[in-house]
């Protein structure tokens, strides 16, 4: 007996995806598609047959299978908290084959599964937000660290996707180095269970890390056992100002040597950036009576609040020789909780306060530490000679080699003349990355907005061995199309042998 | 013109490689062939064409590019201090094709490349011993964390190729946490450079995860960019009694809540092991009045010598409360480095005490840390009871989740019949490890040991997902045959549509 044909139009796809997680979980009309098609920063805007809002990791399963079986693309979505595009579709007519797309938002799988503390691991569905998960970390008196801007509403699928980063990684590392174990729904519908709470598990190849920073291209991440972390009992927080960049690495190195892991955050903030947030940002005021050239907000974590006591007599005696060898203009130590989360703030605010001043080139750059300096010192050079008067806001986490290098015009400049520069910008900041050793996306990924970018930096070497593991997991390119990768090669391009080896 | 066709002749390969590294360093001679082909152990005994020993990446390149146009298998070795046969060559029938197999020992490409302290990271050739490593960093100030008993002789690439753990991964994690980049041949010759020293970068597909772990079938290793930490300045050493597993998983979490990252290692070891070590080790005592049925070896690392006291005052009190409460039995702090080193003589000698007592069933198992009371319980209880009289040496990292379990034969019985249920006693154990989410290779790798007995434990679909994997980065199959995927598979199994999604 013959089965009838699967019917692959569009209509016959929705009927189906209907059927799975039914009707009000489907979203079809444009007014509800928006808030998902377009990202949150109103860059892209892409098109979705629909947006289906699966419950369950079964439901999840079976919407795959069906969009599978029918050649739809799929774009898995949690928070819509990106930076790069990657969570949105792509236009319509950038996809070559004009492929439908469906938009699986992840935002109804939010339970917290598990919390073993003897463990110290936690498993949690992946529409749940950063912030639900940090929250049940401090309820079982346990910590996880991962921390950004958009936690209350970034999920943990995406920042698993993303290989999220934040302000403590130089404590505990990216998203990455907090994942133990992962379930991942593949591209034709089948669900790897790999959901292991070991922290030593060698018994072949480790396919979480293939989709973890993957951006949803490889498959679809419903769920994830965490690490979590002793809960500080005590923190210091200092706001510092330095002469350069340099005296800045070097003053991180002896930090280490006298602090080891309990340095969590070493982020460094220039003048531009600063005077942004007090110009824009309500109730803000400099720590230090004046804005100096570099400004540095550390923090120390304390096991103990005695731990947290004698580090700060320690510290304090440090700053003290630095000051007193020239290395250390001002500092101010925070006093209380409330002090140390005006000093956040002041860090925090910047990304917001460039955007009430208007256009700005941003950059997510990386360089190894050691290089951080002279990245700053020609980066800087170079773009004041070729735009006269350009502002630079440079920030970030100095303590990953991870700068946010962003520019405003020059203030007698209108905004189109700096607009129009913003490819010839990219290209020297990143070439100048490049140069020295550095990533172009050092924790917002690719996405659309470097896909091609990247073809530039990376060795078609790579581009090839990550194009072979696409085609080995997602053999039909259903997985979240146009990013990440180019769409300008071909998807499918085994590795062949060289042509003269020898 | 036509090229004269390739001559895939053994004799034909053997003449291109010396072409390669020149006649000293091919070997041909049983003799020389030996120190290569069988394992330390004398567990495996296998047949290679000839061993070659390249001096520069380049030439691995080459040797590589003409393994490749032969058609031979290659096997990648480092120090040959594996434990599970994935160094050495397969027997020549295990191999379905009968593939000559040519022996690449990267001993010879054994330089520090660079060490750069302000970014605390240091990039070695593989055939670097991981006690060099040690070694350069320690000259520089800082610490390589990386320590098992096999440090001399373990070279950096076999680390990475097993993923390598040991005393200190519950403060530093496994080798793949200390890795920031690599350098990889690949199966067709081609290289992968990938020695990025960067803590943040994300820019598609993490592709050196792939390579680390993967135990030489994926590709050759032959740099690496791995991270420095500081250098602690104090260590404290406890060896302390305890009435059961159960309560030193507790006394773990209350020390990690103490003490954080400060606890570098947590070492359990039982009656048995103890006593092994005390009968065949010479110059061995107990630390203590009396030998328990539990003991911990804990180490706290403190970043500064002020920092070691206020510690060293806090664990003593902490102990004290312990005792008070009935949870400690004893406990002596080491009050020298000589005292410490007595102690972890104790912990580091339980496998040579073993290999003297005789043939022994091992296993090296993992378990989320709050199952491990209930596995050494479970596993106990049923030994005893099938096996009766059988001794159990349990010991290991018990903050990693990760015991060494052996077990040596009832005194009453002999050899054979014990070696005789080696199966039946993997069986019992590696089932009841998987029962309770565990892994049956914490640390030591799949290699040949363990290949096939993997397939009861992983489910169809992850070896599916391992072999596409390979396929697509070695299509021909030519990395290290017989090695952590089973020999009783096809090699090439692209992922398919289920039949029935729906």
């Amino acid at each position: 007996m013959n089965e009838p044909a699967l019917d692959r139009t569009p209509e016959a796809l929705l009927q189906r995806l209907t059927g799975i997680v039914g009707e009000r979980h489907v979203l079809t009309a444009a007014a509800d598609l928006g808030a998902y098609c377009n990202d949150w920063r109103g860059r892209y805007h892409g098109q979705a047959l629909c947006v289906v809002r699966p419950g369950t990791t079964a439901e999840v399963v079976a919407l795959v299978a069906a969009c599978a079986q029918a050649g739809a693309a799929m774009v898995p979505q949690g928070g819509n908290t990106g930076l790069v595009g990657g969570g949105v579709p792509c236009s319509a007519e950038s996809l070559a084959q004009h492929q439908p797309q469906v938009l699986i938002s992840l935002q109804r799988l939010r339970n917290i599964r598990e919390i073993d503390t003897a463990n110290h691991t936690i498993t949690v569905d992946a529409g749940c937000t950063l912030q639900q998960v940090q929250e049940a970390a401090a309820e079982a008196g346990l910590l996880f660290p991962l921390a950004i801007a958009s936690q209350g509403t970034a999920t943990i699928g995406g920042n698993l996707s993303t290989n999220a980063g934040g302000v403590q990684v130089l404590r505990y590392g990216n998203m990455r180095e907090l994942t133990l174990g992962l379930e991942v729904v593949l591209a034709d519908g089948r669900v790897w269970d790999g959901l292991r709470g070991l922290r030593k598990d060698n018994t072949g190849y480790d396919l979480k890390q293939l989709f973890i920073g993957a951006e949803g291209t490889l498959g679809l991440i419903t769920a994830a056992v965490l690490k979590l972390h002793p809960r500080p009992q005590a923190q210091l927080t200092a706001w510092l100002a330095l002469p350069d960049p340099q005296t800045a690495v070097a003053l991180l190195g002896r930090l280490r040597q006298h602090f080891g892991e309990c340095v969590s955050a070493f982020e460094i903030i220039n003048r531009a950036a600063l005077e942004l947030v007090l110009k824009h940002i309500p109730g803000t005021h400099s720590p230090l009576p004046v804005v100096h050239d570099w400004q540095l907000l550390l923090q120390l974590d304390a096991a103990s609040a005695a731990e947290g006591i004698s580090l700060a007599d320690a510290l304090s005696e440090l700053l003290a020789a630095e000051q007193a060898a020239g290395r250390l203009l001002d500092a101010v130590l925070a006093q209380s909780a409330t002090q140390a989360a005006a000093l956040w703030k002041l860090r925090e605010s910047i990304s917001e306060a460039q955007k009430k001043e208007g256009f700005s080139i941003k950059h997510d750059v990386s360089v190894p530490i050691s290089r951080i300096a002279e990245f700053i010192a020609r980066a800087d050079a170079q773009l004041t000679r070729n735009y006269p008067g350009v502002r630079i806001a440079c920030f970030g986490h100095l303590g990953d080699g991870n700068l946010h290098y962003n520019l405003s015009r020059p203030l007698a400049e209108d905004n189109r003349a700096f607009i129009a520069a913003t490819a010839e910008v990219n290209r020297l900041v990143h070439d100048l990355v490049h140069e020295l050793g550095g990533s172009i996306s050092a924790e917002h990924g690719l996405g659309q907005l470097k896909r091609e970018e990247i073809l530039r930096y990376k060795s078609p070497l790579e581009i090839e061995l990550m194009r072979s593991i696409k085609a080995a997991l997602d053999p039909q390119g259903l997985m979240n199309p146009g990013k990440l990768l180019s769409l300008h090669e071909t998807t499918n391009n085994p590795l062949q042998l060289p042509d003269q080896l020898l």
